[in-house]
């Protein structure tokens, strides 16, 4: 892992870009506390860093700032500026053209569009805690938030660091990926956009239904895929303060 | 109304049991604090108010004590203390004998179940808010949480001095209260225990989607009929602060 900038923010926090292995990212570590602070791992959405920089960093520093967590995030694979992907790139070509035609997606195009993309994310993350615990100032347990739902579910699913998960409810979940739920047991928090245009409300309760988890809390609101309601920044802190302290 | 008792507790919060044209009440208010407190009208299930005491008076002292409320219960016509009423035991009656056979609960055995009740409890309602609201001290806004939750729907729709709601998602509401939620604008936060053995979830689900609230959250959690999580009285103090505040 190499620093490649390191800045101090007006709220004390300390925001560094670096890279692992090819891969960019970022980390918030808070401005003071001695003890190692918690991390959270923020997933990103498919659309590479730079256009999501100003909404990670928002949430990363309040984290930081608000409630001493270190918060970091890494490019997805084929995002930004990270090597487009041929296979990735069939998939989502694929599911434009079914999708501008008005036709259903099928489970064959989720699958190639989703399952690759676990595959490959979900080491890197795994690479991304070794190095991140590894800095002095961070220490576990683990936090997960955010991102594409599948790869969190398999992150919670397989790494044992990950000690609670706030996830946002999606669709395009392969069925894989549902059974997969089943096997997840740390505390989740699960955000869902009742009126979302853009997601099936009917997948993203079979989901959460789905979770094998005894504490599992679904927060669903008003306002649209985009609108998810300011306070629930905070309701995310305070579920990641229960479980990571 | 008449104070019938009056108690300093421990935590400061002074408890005065009323009585309100024979109906018997409780109120709680905070130990200090000059500024007239926001009051919470707390609901009661329809068990009698000596049996859900301990449990409604934690609450209401979390609301006084730690948050600056004033909280305030009154019991349910037809319950406890309350002289029986005939049409409303026999539609109990009526009910238990369908589910100790297994046969479907029908819609006319929930509307003259619930309507009735609804009827009569919401008028109740807004004469404690006449005469807690004229005590020194306690000021509006009022919210309402808890109790039959089809009560709290009309007293929702109905009356304007209720500006935020947290509604416990229950089974057996009728059709017309679903209809009435879509006239329901306050802000509400809505606790569904989504392994709710007693409930059935798509009835609630079906409910908080009616709601006409721009602001409308939905808490689902683990836990059975009785296990809501104690995170949840935290969240549900902070909503009404948003709103009460």
């Amino acid at each position: 892992m190499q620093f490649t900038s390191e800045q101090r923010l007006d709220d004390g926090v300390l925001e560094r870009e670096f890279t692992l292995d090819g891969i960019p990212g970022v980390l918030w570590t808070p401005g003071s506390g001695s003890a190692p602070a918690p991390l959270i791992l923020i997933g990103l959405p498919p659309l590479g860093l730079r256009k999501v920089y100003a909404r990670v960093a928002a949430r990363a520093r309040y984290y930081a700032a608000e409630h001493g967590f270190a918060a970091a995030t890494i490019e997805l694979p084929g995002s930004g500026e990270r090597p487009r992907w041929e296979a990735a790139e069939q998939a989502r070509a694929d599911l434009r053209r079914v999708m501008a035609a008005g036709e259903p997606v099928t489970d064959e195009i989720v699958d190639a569009l989703v399952l690759p993309l676990v595959e490959r994310a979900v080491p890197e993350c795994q690479a991304a805690l070794d190095a991140l615990l590894s800095l002095p100032g961070i220490g576990g347990p683990v936090g997960y938030e955010g991102g594409v739902i599948s790869i969190g579910v398999r992150l919670a699913a397989v790494e044992p660091r990950i000690a609670a998960a706030g996830l946002f409810a999606g669709s395009f979940v392969p069925a894989a990926i549902v059974e997969e739920a089943r096997r997840v047991t740390v505390p989740l928090q699960v955000l869902l956009q009742w009126d979302d245009e853009a997601n099936d409300r009917q997948a993203a309760l079979n989901l959460f239904d789905a979770f094998g988890s005894a504490e599992k809390t679904l927060h669903a609101n008003m306002g649209g895929h985009t609108g998810v309601p300011r306070f629930e920044l905070e309701a995310g802190a305070r579920f990641f303060a229960r479980h990571l302290r």
